[in-house]
């Protein structure tokens, strides 16, 4: 996207007047409370409210159009019936107005003539250069003081902050903007983007990262629009600021669920969560977690790693958050003798100078700032969680004073937690103030530690390039040119053969034969054990059937089994083939996988084989084209890693075999997009990395 | 516990006059709070101020001694420092004083002199009479209007209701009080229980039966003092009152801290969460969700079913809803075509007669009343969620009266949502004050929707007795008593053979030979394919050294493997046997197992062997003895059930074989005390429940 496109935007966050079509005399009307929102949110420019039938509104002149306004217009906000709604934008169009907010409802997400409609609204916006928000949405806002503007029919103003609200969701978008208030989260802009007819997330991550008030990118989402382009913007901007993102619709039935409300398709979700990682954005399950994941990374701090500190006056509580700390994968490390020597000199001999350091219900503001002061300077720490339950004897605005000294004096991350009620509704105060996090549960604290770690982690991932293997591709053009051109979409096994080994992925070492001569001959060169296979491509089953006969130790049973696949086989298959292949199975059987999805293109899989797969479903998947970071992640994020280590007195697997082997198949995807679907399953990954090979591959071509 | 001793806890619970020992004059000292809170909290008989210094506390005669106090004193609370409190409770017993409630901290938690003066304060209340709550905790109290008494020092006070609750902590004590308050949940009684010196949770579970205001029982507890006396206690009570209990210490970590924290050791999780399960308790992760649960369980209401309907004005937070019911087991089904018919006829054409049945933002009161009047009638619906995002122009309170209305005519449980800001204030305190549940988040409500579901399960679990076997006991009990004079605590061949079929639980057909003629006739009973062991006790990492041979063939392969043994082994093993056994693997791999863990006793186990037990832990467990209920769930509760079923196109094995397995283990355990460990790993539990067997058997014995 380009810069001059990302200045359309302008129009509708940054207007300098703003036409309200539709604007009632009623309050608690959609067309009057937009008025009213303007002009208390402090829009210093000119507010027209249109209407034909109204004189005044709100004590402004009415207009009966937009044309017959007498200065310019930046911004309508649409509020009339849905069939008014094209003749207003064509009115807009008219008078040269760049910005329109649709609210009103009836367009795209009821299809048939609502569709027709919401196309024939994009048509003018594309043809007039008008940027568009909606339709069937809450509308926009922008609290920066300069451009501050309230165009939404929201009950709740947000306080001025960094964090840019999407949604999706227009009823989300109201709840979204109370809680954001209630909780302490700063606004910079907010848009409801409805049908998301031309103004899409992707504009607004563009537009946001180039935006200066904001600090932080929240979004719901229910279905997303162009998949390439937000990954490619996230991946840009994550880095400078932090993306979180509700995706909703994770189960088949939520899925469904959004289809017929956005009448938008959803995507699968390993690969939304697939996308999201890659791209360094944090996709969180609830709204619950979006809030108090965006109170934390609204301090700025970010953790240098996954260390906690609890220092807190109550065991109780401290035990919560050890046990969530240590079960969202953070760790509760020992103090450095120093700390602790700190500790001891200032601490009751009750109290316990280890982690959680526990001050007990005595503890004053005296002995907190003693504690955080010498917990934070621990190398060993990253992050610290100060939990008090306020005694009644203890002052506690003084302790939340030294919450926020410490809060504010450090680089780490440090999120209170207090419990309790006496005198601490006035602490709690001190902290929202401060802008030092507090959550209600310790628990929740812990969990928005997880979360802020694991959000920095993808924020700062190397992303290291895949190496340039040598490869032979002619080699397996020429193979794929063969299928094609005998019009199949599957390869079939010389062509599988000839397509690997130029990539450098080894197959298990095998020979078609037709005779018991050329059999006994192909033993010479692939030896004993062996597994023979009937070969032809319409026998599906064939093990169900016996067509697979492994362990063949010797000449004798090689023949025999030629025997009993004749006949088994012989009949249907008069010029029937064997597949003679070596016997593998010193290693760990592992998958390989490349398959299309509809939304977002090819995705790249791996796990282990067999059982593994499919019933375990623990299988990795990234989009392609991988990078050498996301094939690490790939192979050490699957559940039984502990497989490739050496599980049950084996020798380890090399892990480096794998991931280069997904780098090499991520290549042959870019090399030759006709791969639509890819399966090496099994692959044996050899103990110590010796004689891998795949044992049994299969690769589907999709030619346009 | 018999009846009698139960009533001696109304000292405590439901005094006529209270002592507080260590009163003090000064605000926000633990010593007056408590008088106050007496005072204040309607207690209806005399408070007596004890405190040497003091003339007058609280506008009331304060007195040197309990023993000068002129009338009858049930209960004292001790405020005063650790070295005076055991002076003061002997003063309390000449009193003839019965409960005692010891606040004062410094005793068993920090063990040595603390430990010592805890036992003697035990002696002297088992002495005379009296039982005591804490050392080391935050009061009690009971709301009932006839006993109201408020002995804890919390500054907030809950309002009357039915929710029993115990707290290990003093400090959450305090945050548990202040949330009850906010979140509506109703309180009956109270207990911080600090050291549970005397009075224990299975004391208060007994107490909280018998108490009429009590209607459900709420815990947090840092470790199970009496796991068999718990078990028991739960498992009666739990079908007549709900119990939902916080255990803490769920990480490693977080069970040090605990040690630390209370002095006791914390069971391993696995064995708590299935002693929870089997006795009827649900556990949750954290105070939040205890809270959500209890305000849900608090109407009464008990799903018959997992199915639920979502009513909402706003499609977004429904998809959330939809996820999350889906993610925690519950199901979004079809409602009847009646019921779509009667929702059609009065919503309008936009808005969805399908679940989840969305009114769209222009619903009202009347709306939300014929679609919630139309599917809490539908028989497909067992629960339902209401969710409402407020728009300007809907009168939010009148929605809420509808919610509760509907709410109150119902046996379906009717959990709400209110989400955004205008007028929906008065809303929510229309629900508080009808005793609607009313959620924040759509996810959270969601969430005790399915924990409703999930107690309602537990609480009316059958628990079908075990059938009674026949069992030879007289032979196994000769096997375990050669293998006892022998001096051994591991069973040999023979015994495991004799006491496994003793009990109906068939070994793989095997021998143990000394000669290669004792082979071959071996050989011809067991058939081939065989597997050959060397065998010898001390001989470890048998298949790492090449000491077991599988898939002999035939009898030249059988003397090969005799020779290659002889080989290995002869040198330091002159008189070496083999043991030989058919060689079976036409079935899934599972795995038995029983242990016993130092807190809870002899527990069971059950999952899939090899790769399944020991990387993916799909393990379930249960304490010993097993019902058949217990049997059933365990075969049903492994996480790759499908294994069981016929995955990758093999056929099912018998599961009803696998529960008769699991039953005939625990009658052998019941049997025979002395089995400390037990492992069958692997049994193979054949296709169609045909030739199944246990291929590796070990049992150690732990003779007392």
């Amino acid at each position: 996207m380009k810069k001059t496109d990302l200045r359309s935007l302008d129009a509708l966050f940054r207007p300098q007047s703003v036409a309200v079509i539709g604007a009632s005399r009623k309050r608690f009307q959609i067309g009057h409370e937009i008025v009213r929102n303007l002009v208390f949110g402090g829009f210093t420019g000119p507010v027209y409210p249109v209407n034909p039938k109204a004189k005044v509104v709100h004590s402004m002149l009415c207009f009966p159009k937009v044309s017959a306004i007498p200065g310019p217009v930046d911004l309508a906000i649409i509020t009339v019936p849905a069939p008014l709604v094209l003749p207003a934008a064509k009115d807009c169009a008219r008078k040269g107005v760049k910005g329109l907010v649709v609210i009103t409802a009836g367009f795209g997400e009821i299809g048939g003539e609502g569709t027709v409609l919401q196309n024939e609204l994009v048509a003018l916006c594309k043809k007039h250069g008008i940027r568009m928000i909606g339709p069937n949405c809450m509308g926009i806002l922008n609290t920066a003081v300069e451009f501050a503007m309230n165009s939404s029919f929201a009950a709740a103003t947000p306080t001025r902050g960094g964090a840019a609200f999407l949604s999706q969701s227009g009823a989300l978008g109201e709840a979204i903007l109370t809680d954001a208030r209630s909780l302490g989260i700063g606004v910079s802009m907010f848009a409801s983007v409805g049908n998301r007819a031309d103004v899409s997330p992707c504009d607004l991550l563009d537009y946001w990262d180039e935006d200066p008030n904001t600090e932080q990118i929240l979004m719901y989402l229910e279905a997303f629009g162009e998949p390439e382009r937000f990954m490619d913007a996230a991946r840009r901007i994550s880095p400078r600021k932090p993306i979180l993102v509700v995706k909703s619709g994770r189960s088949a039935q939520g899925a469904r669920a959004a289809v017929s409300h956005t009448g938008s398709l959803a995507g699968s979700e390993a690969a939304v969560d697939s996308l999201l990682n890659q791209c360094g954005v944090l996709r969180v399950d609830t709204m619950k977690d979006l809030f108090a994941l965006a109170s934390a990374v609204q301090t700025g701090k970010r953790p240098k790693g996954k260390r906690v500190a609890i220092v807190t006056n109550a065991g109780g509580p401290a035990i919560l958050a050890t046990d969530a700390c240590i079960a969202n994968g953070l760790e509760i490390p020992e103090l450095s003798a120093a700390t602790r020597k700190k500790l001891e000199k200032g601490i009751p001999p009750e109290a316990s100078s280890v982690n959680p350091v526990d001050l007990i219900a005595s503890a004053d503001a005296a002995r907190f700032d003693l504690a955080l002061g010498a917990t934070i300077a621990d190398p060993n720490i990253d992050m610290v969680l100060a939990i008090f339950v306020s005694p009644i004897m203890i002052d506690a605005a003084a302790v939340a004073e030294v919450f926020a000294k410490h809060a504010a004096a450090t680089e780490k991350p440090l999120l209170a937690c207090l419990l309790g009620k006496s005198h601490s509704e006035r602490a709690s105060d001190i902290l929202r103030e401060k802008g030092v996090p507090n959550y209600r549960f310790p628990e929740e604290a812990a969990f928005s530690l997880a979360n802020m770690y694991k959000l920095q982690k993808l924020r700062t991932r190397e992303n290291k390039a895949a190496p340039q293997y040598r490869v032979r591709k002619s080699k397996a053009r020429a193979a794929l040119d063969t299928a094609i051109a005998e019009g199949r979409t599957m390869l079939n096994g010389l062509e599988l053969n000839d397509l690997f080994t130029a990539y450098g992925i080894p197959l298990v070492p095998s020979r078609i034969v037709s005779t018991r001569e050329q059999a006994l001959r192909a033993a010479r060169s692939l030896g004993f054990p062996m597994v023979a296979k009937v070969e032809a491509e319409d026998i599906v089953h064939k093990s169900d059937r016996g067509g697979v006969i492994v362990g063949i130790r010797n000449r004798e049973e090689l023949l025999d089994a030629y025997d009993r696949l004749e006949d088994i086989f012989g009949e249907e298959c008069p010029d029937m083939s064997l597949l003679l292949q070596a016997m593998r199975s010193d290693g760990v059987e592992t998958f390989f996988g490349a398959a299309t999805d509809p939304q977002f293109g090819r995705m790249v899989a791996f796990g282990l084989g067999g059982v593994h797969v499919e019933v375990f479903k623990d299988v990795v998947f990234r989009l392609h084209p991988l990078t050498a970071t996301d094939a690490r992640e790939m192979v050490e994020g699957i559940r039984a890693k502990a497989m490739l280590e050496g599980a049950r007195g084996k020798p380890p697997v090399s892990q480096d075999e794998l991931v280069d082997t997904l780098l090499r198949l991520s290549r042959m995807l870019t090399d030759f997009p006709e791969i639509a679907e890819l399966d090496i399953n099994p692959f044996l990954a050899g103990y110590q990395g010796k004689d891998s090979c795949a044992l049994d591959v299969r690769v589907r071509l999709e030619v346009k």
